[in-house]
């Protein structure tokens, strides 16, 4: 029996459809049963537009066309804005918003061809609470946040390629949860136009895929730039082991799965350091937590001026808290981590990637808690490109991501890393 | 004959409403007056929401409160959304669109008790097509752009103060064109959710009022903290002059003005040195367009592609140059500004401020062209903060504005500086 339409990837998906043996309308019905079957169970969708989405794919298929993303399904993350859509950012209040454009990264998606099968489930304003989503490996599990639906929607084979945002770990994190790779490229590389923000020093566009390969052809899509596959063999990259000052916090098996990773590596030809970061980590995590409160205050403040209502005591916590927050004490926090970003970047010269843990491993039980973000704050703070690649498995059967770190601006040497590193590992063939 | 109400500073506008002195109701009915009687020359505003505005007012005047702006009239710029007013960028494609909630700038604005008059002239998406806005002090010249109505708004006295943006020199220019203050603060210091975008690496929130006191007393309700008025005496800074690569571009009276300026102050007490930009200018402004052009043409995108027609040659133009750009490109041309804005950060730690033109000199003839930017880019792009205070004249009556240039994430040093300096100028009394 042949490998049922859904689960091709992004990559496969559009040469069949560009050589004709298969309709972008073939591919979208299918992803449509996968989401039928399984959504139920997974809960990663807010919005679904099985309609749009059959004529956009019959459109697709009675005009040739050369779009990188001809056909291809994509979910994007409610977050986002999108036209003729419900966009409600994950929040009681937006359920009947409905923008006049589509976000750029949305533009870029359907100017390259790709269909948008409807918007998935982000934790309210992309912060704190929980949608329905859970973990298609185990549905006891939480799926990881805030891109949640994306995550979940990409690891279950409902499209191959979806849209995240990551502000602390939103698209790291899940993507680790979830078994997906999750790129989360250097900070305004990708734009954010037409995107809800949380913390605008810190929030930046990614995506979620099931393989590096499809990671870069929709990276390419999303810059509106020639798609470059990955060589087959690159060299072997100088690689940075790093264990972060948070290391203890990470559970057994994840550290023995990034130790182990690492030993493999440099025996199949890396070079391997060990890397710390010069700054005092848990002082740069602090001043991100400043920078996030004085920034997600202001952003809410509309909302919990007008809403009260309508949003989290989450929400409602962070707004209190920003608000409190005296500007110096903002000043001083964006200098730290000002300081931190210059510093990585000399300190990242001569390194490719670093290889430290997505997450503090396996997901958490339960839907409420997306999981801890020590692990990934300092990168998106940094602006640094990241990668989460899919490398093992924990005592729960449940995925564990390992996190590959570039240098800022530098995200094609990080990728190229990547494709390096996940052959070494054995991870694709 | 007492003094007219909308020409009242905001300051003093809001210690008569405070002191019970003046109604809300009768400050908005005079700058509707003023309006109406001058709106015909100026051109200021794409709409004006007298009913509501006077319904704002009155239900002020009937509660009592405390916010810092209570009762006082501001414009906001066409490209900074507003609930329950259209919102159209500043273009033809959105003359319909009404956003569901205030950007972070009117939240903020209208939490601290101001009454939004209506939305001021925009250049197209902050771009190049100028608006319909004259210079109020002769209308056959440009009042400046892309922020041209809420300065000549200010400058006319038809509100004390407004928002405006600047991406190249959109705050400081139309400024010092209009004989206004424009603050252009630092970088992300004030959030710019819910205002179009026209390049994300320099987009930045600024205000505009007639004396530096109502700058600093708007900045304190748009930053949500406590208002500390400048004290009168202040310590006399250390200033650099600085010419920058671009002096020859100046109008003979602009040189003259900032260099008279330059020897008043030092004889004043200042410390004054010679400070040239270290990194190559026109080097660092081809960066800038680069960057400009690569961020405007995804940004201006899903317009050029869904309302061809509704979009000037200008924007077009943008989008096809700034598609043509390779990614190694834009990413050499990020890390050229990111080692100016170092070096600068670095360069002013004991310089208070800079001192240097605003513009070329005065206003362009005509209102198609709303003059040239090269003496701010470089501001902006650093990540600066910059004040036009209005200082002089040119030999066809219209003002030319003293650009004071501060230290990144310093804007409190660069606000005392600028109280020493028009003091010393004798610009107040």
């Amino acid at each position: 029996m042949s490998q049922p339409l859904h689960s091709l990837t992004a990559v496969e998906a559009a040469m069949r459809i560009a050589g004709g043996t298969i309709t972008a309308e073939t591919l979208v019905r299918s992803c449509l049963e996968r989401i039928e079957a399984r959504e139920p169970d997974v809960g990663a969708w807010t919005f679904i537009d099985r309609d749009g989405a059959i004529a956009a794919a019959r459109a697709i298929d009675r005009q040739p066309g050369s779009g990188l993303l001809r056909g291809i399904p994509i979910g994007v993350k409610d977050v986002v804005e999108t036209a003729g859509m419900p966009t409600g950012y994950g929040s009681l209040i937006y359920h009947t918003h409905r923008p006049m454009a589509d976000a750029v990264c949305v533009t870029q998606s359907r100017a390259a061809g790709a269909i948008v099968l409807g918007k998935t489930v982000s934790t309210e304003f992309a912060f704190r609470r929980a949608g329905k989503t859970s973990n298609p490996h185990d549905r006891r599990y939480s799926p990881g946040g805030s891109s949640s639906g994306s995550a979940a929607a990409v690891a279950d084979t409902m499209v191959p390629l979806a849209i995240g945002t990551q502000t602390g770990g939103s698209v790291i994190r899940p993507a680790s949860y979830c078994g997906v790779y999750g790129l989360k490229p250097s900070f305004n590389l990708l734009s954010l136009s037409g995107v809800r923000h949380l913390a605008e020093s810190f929030d930046t566009l990614g995506c979620m895929a099931r393989t590096l390969d499809d990671v870069v052809l929709y990276r390419a899509a999303l810059l509106g730039i020639a798609h470059r596959p990955l060589p087959r063999d690159v060299a072997a990259p100088r690689l940075g082991f790093c264990r972060t000052p948070f290391w203890e916090e990470a559970q057994p098996a994840m550290r023995a799965m990034v130790e182990e990773s690492v030993a493999r590596l440099a025996a199949a030809g890396a070079t391997v350091s060990d890397f710390a970061i010069a700054d005092d980590g848990r002082a740069v995590l602090d001043a991100c937590w400043v920078i996030n409160k004085f920034e997600g205050a202001r952003l809410f403040a509309y909302d919990a001026m007008h809403h009260p209502d309508g949003i989290s005591s989450a929400a409602r916590q962070l707004v209190e808290e920003g608000s409190a927050i005296p500007l110096d004490a903002y000043f001083a926090a964006v200098r730290t981590v000002d300081r931190m970003r210059m510093r990585l970047d000399a300190d990242l010269v001569d390194i490719d990637a670093l290889v430290t843990p997505s997450a503090p491993g396996e997901p958490p039980l339960g839907l409420t808690d997306t999981g801890p973000i020590p692990f990934n704050v300092l990168w998106t703070a940094a602006h640094t490109p990241a990668l989460s690649v899919p490398a093992g498995k924990g005592p729960n059967g449940l995925p564990l991501g390992l996190q590959l770190v570039g240098r800022r601006f530098d995200d094609d040497r990080l990728l190229h890393a990547a494709r390096w590193v996940e052959r070494a590992l054995g991870l694709v063939r």
